[in-house]
Parts: C-alpha cells; sequence; structure tokens
C-alpha cells in the first residue's frame, strides 16, 4: 500500500478485546468444542441457541454490580436492546417463552459467545465464549452427579491426568458460622476468608478472618471444619460429627454422599472427585451442590465448575424450576492447552496436495484430487499448476500440509502416484489402487 | 405466574426478526453445517471467524445502499462499531491485517451469524448465518471450477438430485450490448430484464426491454444470444460464432470451457454444470465465471451462488487480490430441507434412555449408562427414579428417544437388559454383552 492509499485509508485494524481466529486456532477452537460436543452429547445434553440481542428487560437487573459491562444500545426501530451477557440469563427466558414445547427436565448445551465491556486483559476478551451444559427441571441429585461426571470426561477427554473435580455443598458451607458459634451474618466473612486458602494458606486465612472482627477461636473452629482431609468417606463422617447439632448441614452431607456413591457408578475414577470443604464456590447463587475443577500442575488452577440453582432461573425471568448444570471455562482451556502442546489440530486442514507438473495436463490432477476427497482425504490441487513443482512444494511446506502428490505421465503409465512427505522431502512411489490406504494410514500413523 | 408477578414482570420475549433455535432445530443446523464443514474441509479450506463488532470504518462505504441496514453503535468507549453484516468484508479486512501471517492463496470457509436491520418477514431474519467458501490471491479457473465442485457437492451431499448449476461468465455478459449494437451504458437494462426469465419468460423480458427503451431489433438479439440452448459444448460454439467480434467475450468462454472441464474431471456429473447464458448475476460485484445454483423441483429456485470477483477485496481494504468463491444460502436450504423432510436429524439428540425401577438401587443403572456412553451411544439416565416405569417411558416418548433400558433385578440376575422400542412399545431381552452391539444395530439400521 502506497502513501496516499494509506492516507485515505485508515489502516484496518481489529476492536481491542476482540479477536480473529485464523485457520491454526479455529482448528484447535473446532477440536475442543467438538470434543465438549460429543461429551455433552453421549450425556443426553440437547444443543440450543439463542440469538445475539435480547430486550434489554431481558437482562436488565439480572446481572448485578457488573451490569455496566452489558453491551447495551437502541436499535433502528427504538428498541433498547443488549448483547448476550451470558447463557443462563438466555436458558431462563427460553424456559418461559417455550414452556409449553419443552420437556422437562431439559437437558441442554449452550456454546457460543458473550459479550461484556471489560478492560480487556492478558485472558480476558469482551467477546469470549461459554460452553454450559444444564439440566432444568428436577432435584435429583443425580443430575448433579452429573456434571461432576461431564466435568471428569471434559477434562480426561482434553488429556489432563493431573486434576480434581473438588465438591462442597451450599448447605455445609452455610453450616461454618453457627459451627464457630458467629451469626448467620458473618458466614459472608468466613467464606471471603476461606475463599483464598490455596492462595494464602491456612495461616493467611486466619489472619485474614481476625482482621475482619472474627474472635481468634471461632477462627480455629471454622479453620477446623474446612481443613479436614482424608477420603471422601473419612471427610464425610467427621463432618457429620462435627456437624451433628445443624439439620441443614446433615442434609447438605447425605447429598454429598449419594453425590459420589453416583459419580464413581457413572465412572469418575477413585480420587477425581474431592469432597473438599474449603470450595467456596458463588453463596449468592448455588443452593445445592457445587464443584470446581483444580489442576495443579503448571499453576492451572480451575478451568469452570458448576453446581445446582434452584432459586436462579424463577429469578431470572423463567418458570420457578431447580437447576443444576456446569460450566466450562473454554477460552482458559484453550490457552492452557495450546501452552502444553495438548491440542492435537494439524497446522493445516488440507492433507494432500496434489501437484501439478508445469507442462502436463491438469485434468489427470482433478481426476486424482476428486478421487481423494471421495475417500474423505483433505485434498488440494495446485492453483498454479505454471510454476516449477518446487514452487509447489514450497506452498505445501509452508501451509503445512504433510502429503504432495504427483502423478505425471511417467507416474501414469506406470500407474503410480509420487508420494511426498514434506517435512523430511522423502518420495516414494505408491500403486495408484494402493493410494487412498496408504494415505489413510500414513495421515492416522 | 400469578397476577401480582406479571405485572412486576413484563413477558419475556425473542426480539422481532432473531430466533431461538431449540434442540430439535439445532440438530438439523448442525447436521447442514456439519456437511458444509466437511465438504469445505475436503477441498482444503480452513475454517475462519472474526469478531462481532468491528471499527464502523472496516464496514462504512462498503455496503452500497443498503448500509442504512448496518447494526451501528457507540460502544462504552466512545468508539462508533457496527455488527457483522457480511463474511466478505471481514475477509477483506484479514487478508489486510494479517497479511504476513497468511500463505496465498488463502482458502478459507466462514460459517457464522451476520446482522441487518431489515424489515422481518417470512424467511427473512435480521440474525442469520452466511456460510461462505473462498480463495484469495489466484486468478486459476482451477478455483472457479472447484466452486462449481463445492456447489455440486453441497447440493449432492444434502441428498438434492434434481439441481443444477447454472453457469456464465461476467465477459459474455458484458457482451450482450455491444453484440445487440447497443452502447455499453445499456448493458444493466439488457441484464435487469434478463434477470427476470424465470419469473415472465423471454416475450416478458422483450416486453420489458422495449418498455425501457431498447429497439426491438436490439432486443431479438440480445435474447437470441441468452436464448442458445444445448449441450455445454454447443452453446459454447455457438456463442464463440455469434461474439467472436467482441475479444473480451473469446477469453470469457475460454475461461468457461476450461471450467467445465475442470469441473467434470472435479467429479460434477454431465448435466449438472450447465452453460446458462441469461443468469445474471451481480454485475457491479463479479468479474469472471459467475454460477447459481437452481432447483425446479418444488419451486425451490436458488440455494446460492458464487464466482470470481477480482477488484472486491481491495476495494473493501483488504490488499489487492483477485478472488473466487461461493456463498451458501444455509438459511434457504434448511427450510427447504426441512419442508421436503430431507433433514434426518432425530427427534432428540438421547438414543437411550436407562430407566430405574422405583424400589431399586440406582446405582447399577449408572453403571449401564456409563458403559453405553464409552462406547459412544447417547444415553439418559431417568432423574426421577421413583416415578414409575410408565412414567418414564411417557417422559421418553415425550421426547422422542428410541429405546428404553430396564436393568432391574431380575436382568441383573439373568445377565440381560430389557430393551423397550418407545415408538412399538415393544419389549425384548439382550444378553448384558450384546447390548452396545445390538443397540448401535437397532440405532443405525
Amino acid at each position: 500500500m502506497n502513501e496516499q492509499q494509506s492516507s485515505k485509508r485508515p489502516n484496518p485494524r481489529v476492536l481491542s478485546g476482540f479477536r480473529d481466529f485464523l485457520p491454526t486456532q479455529m482448528r484447535v477452537r473446532q477440536q475442543v468444542t467438538g470434543i465438549l460436543r460429543d461429551i455433552f452429547e453421549r450425556f443426553g445434553y440437547e444443543p440450543l441457541d439463542t440469538p445475539t440481542l435480547e430486550a434489554i428487560e431481558v437482562l436488565q437487573g439480572k446481572i448485578g454490580q457488573d451490569e455496566k459491562l452489558l453491551y447495551r444500545f437502541i436499535d433502528h426501530g427504538g428498541r433498547d436492546v443488549g448483547m448476550r451477557y451470558d447463557l443462563t440469563i438466555p436458558l431462563a427466558r427460553v424456559v418461559a417463552v417455550h414452556a409449553n414445547d419443552l420437556v422437562l427436565p431439559f437437558k441442554r448445551y449452550h456454546m457460543g459467545p458473550v459479550w461484556r465491556a471489560d478492560r480487556p486483559q492478558k485472558g480476558r476478551f469482551r467477546e469470549f465464549w461459554q460452553c454450559d451444559a444444564d439440566v432444568v427441571g428436577t432435584r435429583s441429585v443425580i443430575a448433579d452427579a452429573e456434571g461432576v461426571a461431564i466435568y471428569n470426561a471434559v477434562l480426561s477427554g482434553c488429556g489432563f491426568t493431573d486434576y480434581a473435580i473438588r465438591v462442597n455443598h451450599r448447605a455445609v458451607l452455610a453450616a461454618l458460622a453457627p459451627y464457630a458459634g458467629l451469626a448467620e451474618a458473618d458466614a459472608v466473612t468466613l467464606i471471603r476468608a476461606i475463599d483464598k486458602m490455596d492462595k494464602i494458606g491456612p495461616d493467611g486465612v486466619k489472619k485474614e478472618m481476625i482482621e475482619r472482627g472474627i474472635s481468634e477461636g471461632a477462627a480455629d473452629k471454622a479453620l477446623e471444619l474446612v481443613g479436614i482431609t482424608g477420603s471422601n468417606d473419612v471427610v464425610l463422617e467427621k463432618m457429620r460429627d462435627l456437624l451433628k447439632a445443624i439439620p441443614t448441614a446433615q442434609a447438605g452431607l447425605d447429598d454429598l454422599e449419594h453425590l459420589f456413591a453416583y459419580a464413581a457408578a457413572l465412572g469418575v475414577p477413585e480420587g477425581k472427585a474431592v469432597l473438599f470443604p474449603a470450595l467456596a464456590r458463588g453463596l449468592d447463587y448455588y443452593t445445592g451442590p457445587v464443584y470446581e475443577t483444580y489442576v495443579p500442575e503448571g499453576g492451572v488452577g480451575s478451568l469452570g465448575g458448576g453446581g445446582r440453582y434452584d432459586n436462579l432461573i424463577g429469578a431470572l425471568g423463567g418458570r420457578d424450576l431447580p437447576a443444576t448444570g456446569i460450566s466450562v471455562g473454554l477460552e482458559r482451556l484453550l490457552v492452557v492447552m495450546e501452552e502444553r502442546g495438548m491440542a492435537g489440530a494439524t497446522e493445516s486442514v488440507t492433507q494432500a496436495l496434489v501437484a501439478i507438473l508445469p507442462k502436463d495436463d491438469s485434468l489427470p490432477a482433478l481426476h486424482l484430487a476428486a478421487e481423494l476427497r471421495a475417500a474423505g482425504i483433505h485434498t488440494e490441487v495446485t492453483f498454479e499448476p505454471k510454476r516449477s513443482l518446487l514452487d509447489q512444494f514450497k506452498y505445501a511446506e509452508r501451509k503445512g500440509i504433510p502429503y504432495a502428490l504427483i502423478a505425471g505421465s511417467d507416474e501414469r503409465a506406470a500407474n503410480t502416484v509420487t508420494v511426498r512427505t514434506l517435512a523430511t522431502r522423502a518420495q516414494q512411489q505408491v500403486p495408484r489402487v494402493d493410494l487412498t490406504a496408504t494415505l489413510h494410514r500414513l495421515l492416522n500413523g
């Protein structure tokens, strides 16, 4: 672009906080969302999608103090509208609008972008994807256990081995204050401090509790409860004993006991679903079991979580129905998988380039490409048959295409195809009849 | 919801021109976009995605008279932004912004929503999907033929048999006026009239030409040219003869001759790619071969088309690069496939419901579900084991789940599972070891 042109045309750019996904990134995103979709569907969750724009009354008053992050504007018809902020508010609206069309319990997954006018920073974007799987319309703890089992399938399906799903219960968290001899109003102070356990350790948590006006004795009692360790059975037994005076806590521990039994039956391996009394997750939101993934290796931390929220669908404008579900932190999952080289997507979608000798007829190459495509092999034909073979190979190398094929007049006379492995520049002659089988073997090997 | 609540809460609704996609619709959309993705990738097109919002200077001045349909607003940072209007302007911007990262020719497909503040009407929405596959950076007619071959694969892949891809060339259209003895400025009048051929026939077209000031003799000459029929070879030969005095037309006919040979080699069956001199498509946009699908059966008409647009990427703010590609009319394709019952998606994502006898232990059912899921069978477990079996079956019937499984204590003692076909209510005993194989056979049969 010369000076004159660039003065006329402002430099094209991408808005801050927004991203282009070029093919290499898209392929990783497609791979991971494909894994998630497959897992959600194996568990019988059905796909749902909702509009990008909603009438403002659908969104307003349901986001809390972050409502200022809502992308909101007046459309051409003078309607006050907002861009989708999360996937839970639309779920509540769908449950309300389509009440007559949905069979309850409604098991749905939803993967798609949401928009928040947040300050962009490393790993935080204004447009990012959420991936949620929820069940609306059942109080069954089997549904909660399914959330844990889905998370286990997601983490192992994405190739993680060193992970745990930490599980707790809202009723156990709520019992902290009475157990420590404190008023219910102090629960939030206790839980906020406990939420920092991973970062500052029990001593730091105790110090913070005391700074916020909790007596040392009460802090010790709260830390005693959340500090219980051991197998799930051991922790459950100790908590049952310590909380025996608090009936709601006993009911919560019953839920957890069932949840762990169900999760094990659903195939969650021993040690992957862990009762973690210090897990403090969204108190003003959850009403039953809560869980969060924890990947210690490389300081990954949490990749999402979930829990039961029996009052939320009604509060968000849906019908008053119990619900439970998970949210997968897709963007974070992608970053971690890319950093660790866990995403298996190849550089190029194309698996084979059919080259054409500069003076040769193009048609046999197109025939060959059609044959390979029919066999499911992603195939390009060179668009520049007049360029040298080396130039054609260079194009394939730059794009990351693994194999180049030559079927010139010599090969055609011998009923063979030359297969060039671009990474090693090694070439082999393959009988034409064996070509698709050979390529399938090379590509899957 | 009682009166008091409904007075506080306005009825939740979906904005006019926007749609929820409930699971049954989503499954058809996923099925069709899956077919498209598979075809695009077999041809070596790579996935791309771009932001929903763009800086206004990326969009402004590039849409023409429909720019008023752009969703445009001022964001929180005072930036003038617009919602994606199509997938071509973002392609041009990507080519400009990522010039150093893209290997040319750049073959990309892009499937995603675009937004237009149009008057909603039957089949026209404010949020709808486009599916484009384009190549940027080559003048090769092989690339144009690939567009035709992709369209052929899309239509046959979606189950159409009675279709044709009508092909023409911008240079042939441009030759109409000189051939009819008219000034270049009259070309638009001729082409606008010819564009109505399917609707009003040759007599209507002639009448319109004359009404718009074309002499009867010139109208007859233009209609003679676009009325040529016969095999592609015959039409090409007749046009070569009639247009022998117009060199640009001869070059266009050369392109078309190559295009048909390439398309045949790429597997497009005889009679599916048809030279159609009356195809008038986007004169101010295309520069070379153009094509449009045509499905006569049931008055479907066009499901999209494509062509070469060598000046557009530069004009839209990208680099000055030649390009060609197709756009699949996904929304229309979906309507037609649904109307004709061509979409094969089953009612429910779930293939089997594991029922639980009201007084039975839940855990064996969860074990069974885990086994089926591991075998790739989409499986639900009842969340309401205390309900009667008939209630559980009713749930499955209402959701459209094809099979219910019972593995109660009798079955467990006999190492069998009862498989109930919900549509017929027939039940069979299947040995537990054969269960996944039996279900795979039933589901694929």
